[in-house]
């Protein structure tokens, strides 16, 4: 039984990528893998990041452009005695959605995208504005001296689990647990549990 | 100048490892790098993981046990105009607690260790108990159908980033801009700011 729901809504995808804060990129050199926590911002179908010019990064990426990135959104831990009946262990799980990507880095040169990174980048993390345009000259020396590189997908993937599989008792029993628990957490994951359900039982 | 700290105290690396509710590991065979994300659970000074006995991560590591591992500690994000008075968007930032970690995955085959990395895992994830002990044989089955595998590090490193080296003046106006702001997450990254501050001060 399939446990974790493969989602091919770009849109879906998109949210998750612009809600979240942080993703993990994954490089590797002579088969030595280097995992990086980083802010990053997507435009249309890619993902930007900036950093240093130098750095362990830099000089992996100058061997092998390959990588794979993770973002995850986290949602309610749900206790093994949430849906267990015979005080098993084994239900306990977490509730998530995440976005899995391979692809291809490629080094961003051009000011005018690297503007167009920066611009994103702020719009995502800072709305509300209360900066100078970036045209502005005194942005020159640090544009100049920021690494700005984007990956270029080869394959998007996006998984969901709130339970959709699970048996009409189970699936109650969990929401009754939440509901009970009610962090707020807990309420939004109730909400993604029913959504989920809804059109997993529509179609 | 320094602005991300490295930590050494093993107790506040173990502290963040025993919070995260997930980390990511990255794995490669040919230099194709994949990231995953993952439940884990410290135990000494080694990470366990579990999963299915046959998916891309265990065909990976049947190839290539070098691995590395990241979790992250996300904190308050300072806006640009916190502090800066000349209204760039470069002071924008992020504060972060992480945790990175290289190191060689060792499959895990014996019960004894299996359910040690269960007990702990539920310990952490399930602090209230309620299951079953392990040593019910209702659990003989699904330990030969789970994979269990542990990072054994070889390097381990930690960073704070919380403003450490601003300048008194810088420093107070994103102390303010927090207060004002006032989230949950603010008042906590206000709290590790002054501590952070106090730690490097005193020395």
């Amino acid at each position: 039984m399939k446990k974790i729901f493969e989602i091919k809504d770009k849109s879906i995808i998109y949210e998750i990528l612009d809600q979240a804060e942080y993703g993990t990129l994954a490089l590797s050199f002579a088969d030595v893998p280097y995992a990086v926590p980083l802010n990053f911002v997507r435009v249309d179908e890619s993902i930007y990041f900036h950093g240093a010019l130098m750095n362990k990064k830099m000089k992996i990426l100058a061997q092998n452009l390959k990588v794979s990135f993770s973002v995850v959104e986290n949602h309610s831990l749900i206790d093994s005695d949430f849906s267990s009946t015979e005080g098993l262990a084994c239900p306990a799980t977490q509730f998530f959605k995440s976005v899995s990507m391979d692809g291809i880095i490629e080094l961003v040169e051009s000011r005018e995208e690297k503007v167009l990174m920066f611009e994103s980048l702020m719009k995502k993390l800072q709305p509300k504005g209360g900066y100078r345009s970036f045209d502005d000259e005194a942005y020159e020396k640090v544009l100049k001296a920021t690494a700005v590189y984007k990956l270029v997908p080869s394959m998007v993937s996006c998984k969901f689990k709130f339970g959709q599989n699970l048996s009409e008792e189970r699936f109650q029993m969990i929401v009754e647990s939440l509901e009970k628990r009610g962090s707020e957490i807990d309420r939004e994951t109730i909400k993604i549990m029913k959504a989920e359900r809804g059109v997993n039982d529509g179609i």
